[in-house]
This record gives C-alpha cells, sequence and structure tokens, in this order.
C-alpha cells in the first residue's frame, strides 16, 4: 500500500516550523505496513494543494492530507478538497454541536469564525477530534477503476495524533491490502548503541535478508527498531517474535518498553505497583525530571513532588547539605548527589530520593570535571549510591539524558527478572553503596 | 525567485530522521529573499527523483536537491541527474585529491568507494564541501527559454550547511533577481489569538498588497509573522519597520520578542538587570517552569531554585499553605497561588516567588473548576496577586501555555514602559492585590 502525504502551510516552508507532523505520520505508517511514497510540502494555496492532490490520486493508494482546515481565513484545505471534487460544502449541525460543548464546558461559546469548522464536503466522512474543534475528513474517492483513500487533518500535533490513531490507522488496515511485513520498537536505556551493536551485531538473523535492524539513539535511550518479513502475515509476525526474543536474549534488562511507551510511565507503574512514594531532587536538570515524570497521567499516586536546588543556599537549606562537603567535593561529586538524594528522601516523608547534580554547559567545566558530568544519588529506606556519568557539551541533551538515567536507574531497582546485562554498563563509576 | 527543494532518503520518508535540513533550507532561502514553491521527500529511487526534478523544473528558478550524493549502493542521486540531463559521469581528479588529503591529514587512505565521489556529470560545477568528503554539484539547466539553477547537495546536515552558506546562496544571488521582500516574526504572550486579530485586523496597512500578517499560536504564546514588499530591498526593509511599529503600537506590551528569543531568557535578562532573585513553587506544571527557566545558559544569576508541590502534604510542609485553606477553597484556588508564592519566596529567600497550581487534565475538573484551571500567584516585597487561566483539555499544553503565562506576568512586573494594553487580557479573572 502507498501512502502520500501532502503537508500545508507556510510556516512549513519558511522554515518557522519543523516538519514534525511528517515524520511522526511515516513512522505510524510505516509501522502499520504503509510504504510512503513521497512528502509534499506546500502553501496555504488552494491552487498547489490541487495540483499535488492530483499527482499523488494517480498513483497511491491513501493520500493524507494535513493543515489548512482551521478557522481563519488562510484556511484553504477545506475548500480546495470541496471544489477538486466538485462537492459542495455544507454545514453539519452535529459537528457544531461537539464545539459547542467543548466550549460550553469552560462556560463559554465558539466564535462565529468556528462555523466553518462544520462545513463538510459532500461525500466526506467526518473523523471526530477529540482534543480539539477541527475534525478529520475521510473520502473514497474513485480514480480510474480505483478507490484511494483521502483523509484531511487538522494540523496541530496532538490533534492529527489522536484522530489517526483513533480513526485512519483502522481503516487504513481495513480498506487495503497490507504487505506481509511486521515491525516492532524496542526501547532500551542504559547502554550505548556500540555496546548494543556489539551484543547484537554478531546475530545470525542478521544474516538473514527477511530480518532487519535500525539503531535509533536519542536523549530518551537507544531505540531498536525490528522488521520482519514473510510470506504472510502470520509467517512475518511469528518471525518478529523470534526475532524479538533473539534481540532481548541478548540486550537484555536495558529493553524497558516498546512502541510508545515512556519510561516515566514505566517507572510510575513500578512505584504504584510496589506502593512506594517518590521526591526528586534536582541541580543540573533544574525541574525536567519532575517534569517528565508529571507529564503522566495519575503521578500523584507517587510522586510527592521535588526540590530544585539550583543554588547551593537550597542544597543547604532545603537538602541537609554541608557546607563542609560542598566545599571538600564540590557541588558536582558523589556524595553531594548521594546527601541530596537523602535530604529529600527525608525532607518530603518519602520512601525513595532520587537525585541530579552535573554541569549541564556549555560553561562550567573543567579539566577534572568536563562538562556532561553528572552524579544521580537514590536514596532508599535500605540504602545509598551514588552514579556517575559523563556526557555531551550539549545542555538541553545532558538535562533530557540525564533525566533518562535517572529514571532508569529507579526502573532497575524495582526490576525483579534481572536478565544477563549484556555490555559494559553506561555509568563510567559507580560509588559503592554505603 | 520561486526555489523548490526536493529531499531524498528512505530515513526521512519512515519518520526515522527528522527533515531538518529542510527546515534550515526554508529559513536560509527565505531570509535570502527566495519563496519556497515546495518541499518533497522521495526515496532513493532514480524514477522518483527525476519525476520530481521535471515537475519542480517546469516551476522554479532554482531547485536544491539534497540526499544521496554519498559513496556507497544506495546513493542514486548522481546518477539520476546525470541520467536527466544525459550527460556522462566523469572522474575529477581534483575532488579525489581532495579527499586523500583530508584522509591523509588523519594518516589515512580513503576506501575504494570514495572514487565515487569525484564523479562528476558532464557540465556540472563542482561546490567544495570544507568538512566532509561528498562535494556539491551544481548546474544552470536550460529549461524552455530560461535557465534553472539546479544543486545537489550532501544530506549531512553539517556539510549541506556549510556549502549553502559558502556557495549556494552567494550564487542564488548572482544568478537571479532577489524578490525585494523583508519579513520578521514578532512574539506575543498574555493574549488569545482572536483578541490579537480584533485589535490588528481592522488596520489599513492589511488592506495593501504589499504587506501580510499571519498568527501562529502555540502553547508559547501567539507568533506573528509580518512580510513587506518593495520595489527594491531598501523599501521592502523601510515597510516593514513601518508595519512593525503599526503593529506594535497595537499590541502593544503583549509582545515579547522577536525572531527566535525566548521568554525565559527575557524574563532572565530582565531579572538579572534588575538585579532580583527569583523561587518557582509548582504544582500542576511538575516542574517545567523550572525546567524552562534552567534552560538558559546563566540562569543560575538569579534563579536560586524551586517546590514542586504535587502533594497537599508538600503545600503545607514546605510552602506553609495551611490545612485549613486548602478545605475551604481547594488546591486550585487564588489564596492557595498566592500561599505558595508567598512561600517559596520565604523559603528560599528571594526576592520573587512564583506559583502554578491547576488541573492539568485529562482528568480532574468538576463543572466548578474544569480541567485547563489554571491559578498563576506572585509574591514580591510589595505585594501579593493571583492571576486564574482556563486552558484547555490537553495535559502537556496546559502545563507549557501555564509556564508561559507564568513568565509573562514576570515580564509584565519589570517592563517600565507598559504601552497601551489593546484587547482584554488573557486571564479571564485576576485576584485583587492584598
Amino acid at each position: 500500500m502507498r501512502v502520500d502525504i501532502l503537508t500545508v502551510g507556510d510556516e512549513l516552508l519558511i522554515g518557522q516550523v519543523v516538519n514534525t507532523n511528517a515524520t511522526w505520520l511515516g513512522e505510524q505508517l510505516t509501522t502499520a505496513g504503509a510504504r510512503i511514497g513521497r512528502v509534499v510540502t506546500m502553501a496555504d494555496d488552494a491552487d498547489a494543494i490541487q495540483a499535488e492532490l492530483s499527482r499523488s490520486l494517480s498513483v497511491a493508494d491513501a493520500v493524507i492530507v494535513s493543515g489548512g482546515i482551521g478557522p481563519t481565513h488562510d484556511d484553504v484545505t477545506r475548500q480546495a478538497l470541496a471544489d477538486y471534487f466538485t462537492s459542495e460544502l455544507c454545514f453539519d449541525a452535529s459537528v457544531f454541536q461537539r464545539i459547542e460543548e467543548r466550549y460550553a464546558a469552560r462556560g463559554q461559546t465558539p466564535p462565529e469564525s468556528n462555523r466553518r469548522l462544520a462545513q463538510v464536503p459532500e461525500g466526506f466522512e467526518v473523523l471526530p477530534n477529540p482534543i480539539g474543534t477541527a475534525p478529520g475528513l475521510l473520502h473514497m474517492a474513485p480514480v480510474a477503476d480505483r478507490s484511494v483513500l483521502v483523509v484531511a487533518l487538522p494540523g496541530v500535533p496532538n490533534e492529527l495524533k489522536a484522530i489517526v490513531q483513533d480513526h485512519v490507522i483502522p481503516r487504513l488496515k481495513d480498506e487495503v491490502t497490507v504487505a506481509p511485513s511486521a515491525q516492532r520498537t524496542l526501547l532500551t536505556a542504559g547502554i550505548r548503541e556500540s555496546a548494543l551493536q556489539d551484543a547484537i551485531e554478531a546475530s545470525s538473523f542478521l544474516a538473514q535478508d527477511h530480518f532487519s535492524l535500525a539503531y535509533l539513539p536519542s536523549s530518551k535511550g537507544v531505540r531498536l527498531r525490528i522488521t520482519a518479513q514473510g510470506a504472510t502475515r502470520q509467517e512475518a509476525r511469528t518471525r518478529l517474535a523470534q526475532f524479538e526474543d533473539h534481540i532481548r536474549a541478548r540486550a537484555g534488562v536495558h529493553i524497558y518498553g516498546t512502541g510508545a511507551e515512556s519510561l516515566e510511565a514505566i517507572v510510575g507503574d513500578l512505584l504504584r505497583a510496589n506502593s512506594l512514594t517518590l521526591g526528586v531532587a534536582e541541580s543540573c536538570t533544574g525541574g525536567l525530571l519532575a517534569d517528565r515524570l508529571t507529564n503522566v497521567v495519575g503521578a500523584s499516586d507517587y510522586l510527592r513532588g521535588g526540590i530544585v536546588a539550583y543554588s547551593n543556599a537550597v542544597k543547604q537549606a532545603l537538602l541537609d547539605v554541608p557546607a563542609t562537603m560542598l566545599e571538600e567535593y564540590g557541588a558536582v561529586s558523589g556524595p553531594v548527589a548521594r546527601q541530596m538524594a537523602v535530604g529529600v528522601r527525608e525532607q518530603l516523608d518519602t520512601d525513595i530520593g532520587i537525585s541530579t547534580t552535573g554541569i549541564a554547559g556549555p560553561k562550567g567545566g573543567t579539566p577534572e570535571k568536563p562538562v556532561g558530568t553528572v552524579w544521580i544519588g537514590v536514596a532508599t529506606p535500605e540504602a545509598t549510591a551514588a552514579h556517575h556519568f559523563v556526557f555531551t557539551s550539549d545542555r538541553l541533551f545532558n538535562k533530557d539524558r540525564t533525566c533518562t538515567e535517572a529514571l532508569n536507574i529507579l526502573r532497575l531497582a524495582h526490576t525483579s527478572a534481572v536478565d544477563a546485562i549484556e555490555g559494559p554498563p553506561l555509568a563510567v563509576q559507580t560509588d559503592a553503596p554505603e
């Protein structure tokens, strides 16, 4: 199945906004078994939209158009589609009713311009938008002796994602024959790409054409995308399961999840399942660790809160780090990381305390403690520990990567089935527990 | 001048790599005065490359092709271009010599596959690559009675950028008449898109063809992209300055910056300039406000730290919020927001305290306090205040939007030249200062 993606918007062309919708759609649709034919970005201009739509209709099985279906004068996609398929725009009262309900929940009425959002081209089906006002639109367009699935979506990323997951992918799977391949993404943390490669690459699986593996490193860890092909979907799925078992036997405990799972949600589930509470003490991550934890719905079940101890005065006053310790070892050190974890555990009265202290950069490095030096401390009722890392010179990467490793330390502490760990551990040095 | 961008690579189509080259090219070429016609991403496939090239040649003044000119078997762009223009690939000894010199500098010799990089289609000029081995290629292609500039570039971002800056942009300016236009982005916070529109749309400027304005809303506020055209570059710049003055007179104090500036950096500069220290107390934003503040290099000059008071117990223990206040008003209320700000100011011994408390969603709403309800508190030596907002049902949007408004409240408190504020304020209700 070939799917073409048309993204509409001047802001994309002039480089004001990165086209992450195209990336996300490419990944999701590929995972669902589609082949992406091309991605085209064009201006908010009806002629340009119709010209690219026409080209894609002649070669693709499905065309996804995103952007330009909002309420303002520069949202021209809806009208361009209606004109292309010579259908009339009709006011759909049930769509407008949902918009009114959304506004009513906030004690407001929708502005008049929102009536445009309820204009649906004849022959198009409405795809409800669970988190915004502009619904998606779907049409089976006759092209010669075929039918091509045409979908129009709002350009707001969260709304686009919700409609694709709820409606578009299920529909694609219904309407078109999917190539017999199966794909999965395994998520790892706590191990470098090169160590993963050493553990996996010798695998006899990879010598076979119908298996493939891609390494996707980021500040959230290294993702492994594994693909298997087969003569039938069932064979592809069976092979994928064998391949996954094989990779899991080699990457072991470093694999924390699959697909779109997040490490913060997995850690949250572990804490909830073990009835444990958590407090975080952050210096170099500056609040990002608490932020990632609170991105998870229901985090209040286990997260009491955190202390962002950006200055040494706050480390002393709220986390009981002794001035002498700061002087002797420096704020970026194992003893201080450990005391920060102990301090936040006591201050917030939690089962576990975790801390970060480091040199995020780009300034502040020394020969002994270069930019990217990080210590992560953990305190539990039983023990305390501190883990040492050296990351990069990039401030934002270092903040996020530190949070990933801190979350992974929490995960490993509560993962009962510890598989064999292949490859050297990521932490370059770990203080012996007290 | 219309420039089309063709980006080649399977990794872009399947969403493995975000197409940041297209974003960067769009921004650079727009700044240089070009208009981007379309951006097309296609597979490493000669037929696909030639089909899109043919379409772009017929309408564009220049076509930039990136990716697929490396040394491996899936790099097909070089051969596809040679075939399209029916030119032979010729070995260019001087190109290979530069490659040998790069390797020699590391005491190595280039692998045999690198000889492919010295294959140049007849009629193409070589654009030296200052940081990698694959050079760019440039050709003035005759199309009917015109000449179209065709450039092929390596897909490695740093190499692409270097060749564009050194060679492509200067050449574009030489070869083609640059459309005399000027553009700027004004950044606003604290005002809704609709209120901005009401304030600006009546403007007589917008009735004139040579001015245009786009509204780009996000959780960071609404960006206004203004464009002016003129018979000369100087006229375009003069008109842009007039247009900007006009918008500033109407959007007034809501404009906090331009271009790629960030609100957190602007607030940081204001705090530093006024020698003020800040502490943050976060409930619904869960650490994100401190995170955004600490993304700015040098934030330790003014940010002492923060308290993430996710549970009521932490609000009581660390921020001195009385249990009776939590019972009477609820955690999401003006009095609690105000006390959190007072509490963090005292606890961290800072000049200013700022706080957030709200229902980020998607759960937890009530008819009186729907999801999206947020209170932001501020405490200074002189006064305290609390501001009330109702945002959306999207958790991550609400967290980020709350931080934007909190930062904007800090900015407004230290902006001496307060212009006339057009349109209703974003806060739907504000507690009178004590």
